[in-house]
């Protein structure tokens, strides 16, 4: 099978349930503010029966970079699970209307379609609790020829480490993007997830992943190391990509020998962080699959990245590339 | 059956699925700019698969301002039908969650819970398009001495007009309101609404509903006056209390002889003017309710109105009244 697809995520398909709550509520449930915690169903039910009234939307890391990647105009395609209700429906619509080739439909599963609790303090901090439901079924049977295609990128989120077949079907998509000539991205999700899975994300790192999509924070629980500059001095045992987000800091690509240190933007008003690596990263691989240069593909981006933190949510809006380098 | 309910609302329970368009996307479904129109199933599953991606969150105009009069400090119950998916769930969540005494729980129906496909123009500007789904499914049996209780104030909304037993739903619950002593308020919903209907909104009035909230044309199309001046005239001939919000204009009371004009608030910056109106008469009849004047409940009415269309989203926030008079 061939196709045009530039980029196809495979990730956890999620729709985020967003409510604002005080510190007060953190501590009732017991969450460290700005944390990421899996949780059973059961205490799903829980949360949202303490939570106020609530905004959903879809969601998902690497689901929101294909969304953005669709809507600066190049072909994306997806792969994830949700189940044959109505958040799998919302979550489905929400990427074809972008454009979003969705590979799995809404299908029976033991559990519902996932959704993460995004608790918003008054600062704009975000607490999420997320029970991953029917994501817990991504299977093997997923990635077949037909489903996976030929792209030119294939993203993976550190995050379907936490599946029950997540590994394996990590493993199977990088041989098959290496059969037939495609790269694999990943983007390492978040530091605790880099704690619960650094050996099997060094040893994809090591043998298959090409590019490695991440913040400081996370590349540095991948590398151990304490900061920024003992990471980069680690990577010169790697020849992989590595686009490295840093917040206020810009961002760093790096290359082998190639180092490229990119600014941040300046913004009038941050009014929501959220989805800024997400979309940097729909940026930067939308450069790399047009050919541009990495320097180009860190400054698109950071154009995106700066855009998204502009707004409320964390997808990229279509048509924003228009402005770019005006 | 006695409790200390201030406000019960009963309408259509509907969950808002929001997303900007352009005219042109208007034009290709037809719809006029800032009309609200009923679709069915078929309808309703077309107009999502042309839409681009959404955001949820509960909606409904009388749902809003019973949730508004929660938030307001006072004692709100609510009846109206969602069917037991997620949607339904979300609903009654979102009401829950401010204190509201939901009396109907999601229950299997024939239908999917209702669902309004808000249109947003880039002015602002909402067109809605309704899929009432379950909602239709209200019946004589959802109010009973126990799902209506002995509520101060019973609220109903004209759209339930739309429902095969809504006229008889709301003629049961005007004779019970009358029989244990409640007041009973009706919202006219729309002028569109009113014109489907206007008869037997004429004959409720003037037999049964003690206040009437509306805007100006809405009380025009039930008077069929050619414009406001005229409908003041008209009514000389009736004793209800009538609310009249005006936009820009600010608002009147008119009880019987005495009228009372309440000035708008000028803002810096009107955000999103959906829910004003339902806004406006939650703060209205919370004042009314505890017992304040048609003069101070206007003043309310406003205050609350005034915050609703500086902010995204229909419903009031809570603890606003803590700013009130300040």
């Amino acid at each position: 099978m061939s196709d045009n697809t530039q980029l196809l995520g495979i990730s956890n398909a999620i729709v985020d349930v967003l409510s604002h709550v005080d510190d007060e509520f953190l501590d009732k449930i017991g969450a460290p503010r700005g944390s990421m915690t899996l949780i059973d169903e059961t205490r799903a039910h829980e949360i949202y029966g303490l939570m106020g009234p609530a905004t959903e939307m879809s969601g998902g890391s690497v689901a929101n970079t294909v969304a953005g990647f669709a809507n600066l105009g190049s072909p994306a395609a997806y792969i994830g699970r949700v189940a044959d209700d109505q958040l799998g429906e919302i979550f489905v619509h929400d990427m074809r209307s972008l454009g979003v080739d969705v590979r799995l439909t809404p299908a029976p599963a033991n559990a519902p379609t996932a959704r993460c609790h995004v608790l918003i303090s008054d600062d704009g901090q975000r607490t999420m609790q997320t029970y991953l439901g029917a994501c817990t079924e991504l299977s093997l049977n997923d990635v077949t020829d037909e489903t996976l295609g030929t792209p030119a990128v294939i993203l993976l989120e550190g995050y379907i480490w936490d599946l029950a077949e997540g590994p394996a079907v990590a493993a199977k998509a990088i041989d098959m993007a290496h059969h037939y000539g495609g790269k694999v991205a990943l983007s390492l999700s978040d530091s605790f997830c880099v704690e619960r899975h650094r050996d099997a994300f060094h040893a994809a790192v090591k043998d298959g992943v090409d590019i490695v999509v991440a913040d400081d924070d996370e590349v540095n629980a991948l590398l151990q190391t304490a900061n920024f500059e003992e990471s980069m001095q680690a990577l010169d045992d790697y020849d992989n990509l590595f686009a490295i987000t840093r917040s206020e800091k810009g961002s760093v690509i790096r290359h082998g020998d190639e180092i490229i240190t990119q600014a941040a933007t300046p913004v009038a008003k941050v009014i929501d962080t959220t989805g800024a690596g997400d979309a940097y990263c729909a940026g930067f691989l939308c450069g790399l699959t047009n050919n541009k240069s990495l320097k180009e593909s860190a400054e698109i981006g950071t154009f995106c990245g700066t855009q998204v933190i502009q707004q409320m949510g964390a997808r990229i809006e279509p048509g924003i590339l228009e402005n770019f380098g005006a």
